[in-house]
């Protein structure tokens, strides 16, 4: 981890655990850079990337403020995909139903870029929080790029295998969703009723070569899934 | 609008026009400096702007890359919550259905940091996307933000409105969403039947200044609201 990321994960530590509502005003640049005893540069990096993950907003002139003000038992719409190390607030645990090296269908192939007969691991998997049922998620990455996946692996976090053990760099995802009404096999896994309502999730998350790593496909259980999205104007 | 705002507009024009897919090298930043015959500064810029938008992404080293791979039928979860000026692709209208000053309740006042008897305008409106429903939205202005509203431009976009006639700076939103069956009233409303599935919205919207101006709760119509979201990774 780079300097400016302790720094950012620290100040964003401190809010967290002093639980400091949206709108508090946080010391300022200055007074930040004597605190962790830093150069100008590696605090602005810092806060600019808090401001980023919505953790704060700064306000040309008048300061620097908490910005994130979070609902309990809401997940992060784009932590939960794999992304940020946010802070810690669930216990997600998987369970690995399916784990096999196949060959690619066209639909796959097209969200991943691949031709041919190009072989990918096809994943699917159970996903609770705090015990209840998450959804399911069934997942292809290329064999070229994810050249190897256990059950093991994926019954812990697969993003930080990829990150920390193959040393991918991920940059960025590309999400889809629809509401319908849940089918009788997936109601089945998430022991619900056929004609139940659910949230279908698709993304493709991709290097930052540009190149697709991560096809999946989620099924989200509607009374144990709550998203929040922070979004903020360009 | 200002000079990189222009540049960067052209250059998502000129991806779009051509349908340039992703993973498409763009010009150097040298030869877009000489071809809009701007600044570096600039350029870059509006090539941050870009890649914060979601229309490309930069390697270092190996140039500038188009991103943005939008599925058709689509409705940007980010757009669509009035940000960013994407090129249009869909026809969103907007019916009021009641429109009054009132004195905030509970929810209201947290969710707009209101106290004791401040009014908000009350907005609810039924949305349109390409003559099907797509959603019932209820929202609270607070009116010593918004201080004045009519039917007309509810009828319009209440967002532009607000940036262009009372000139706010939105900076950022909180989102919040989850799935449930629909209640007999908001069947009724979307055309649809009591125990149809659901998309429920929460936003609240925040000025430059962290004060919030817009608390919406929007229920989605199942069959005709697709969204997607572009996610980066910092």
């Amino acid at each position: 981890m780079n300097k400016y990321e302790i720094i950012a994960n620290s100040i964003e530590q401190y809010i967290h655990d002093n639980k400091l509502e949206q709108g508090t005003k946080l010391p300022s640049l200055d007074q930040l850079m004597k605190e962790h005893n830093v150069s100008k540069s590696t605090i602005t990096k810092a806060l600019d990337t808090l401001e980023k993950r919505g953790a704060i907003f700064q306000q040309r002139g008048s300061g620097i403020f908490v910005r994130r003000q979070r609902r309990e038992g809401y997940v992060s719409l784009l932590t939960n995909r794999g992304f940020t190390a946010d802070l810690k607030e669930f216990n997600i645990t998987s369970e690995v139903l399916k784990l096999e090296r196949m060959k690619a269908d066209d639909e796959v192939k097209m969200n991943l870029h691949l031709e041919g007969n190009e072989e990918v691991y096809y994943v699917e998997r159970l996903r609770r929080i705090d015990n209840d049922i998450l959804c399911i998620e069934v997942s292809y990455f290329p064999v070229k790029l994810v050249t190897y996946l256990n059950n093991e692996i994926a019954e812990g976090s697969i993003f930080n295998y990829l990150t920390d053990a193959l040393k991918f760099n991920i940059s960025f995802a590309d999400i889809y969703m629809h509401i319908d009404e849940l089918n009788d096999i997936d109601a089945k896994k998430l022991e619900l009723k056929q004609g139940n309502p659910a949230l279908f999730l698709e993304q493709v998350v991709y290097l930052a070569t540009g190149e697709p790593f991560d096809f999946s496909k989620i099924t989200y259980h509607y009374k144990h899934s709550k998203f929040f999205v922070q979004a903020t104007n360009y």
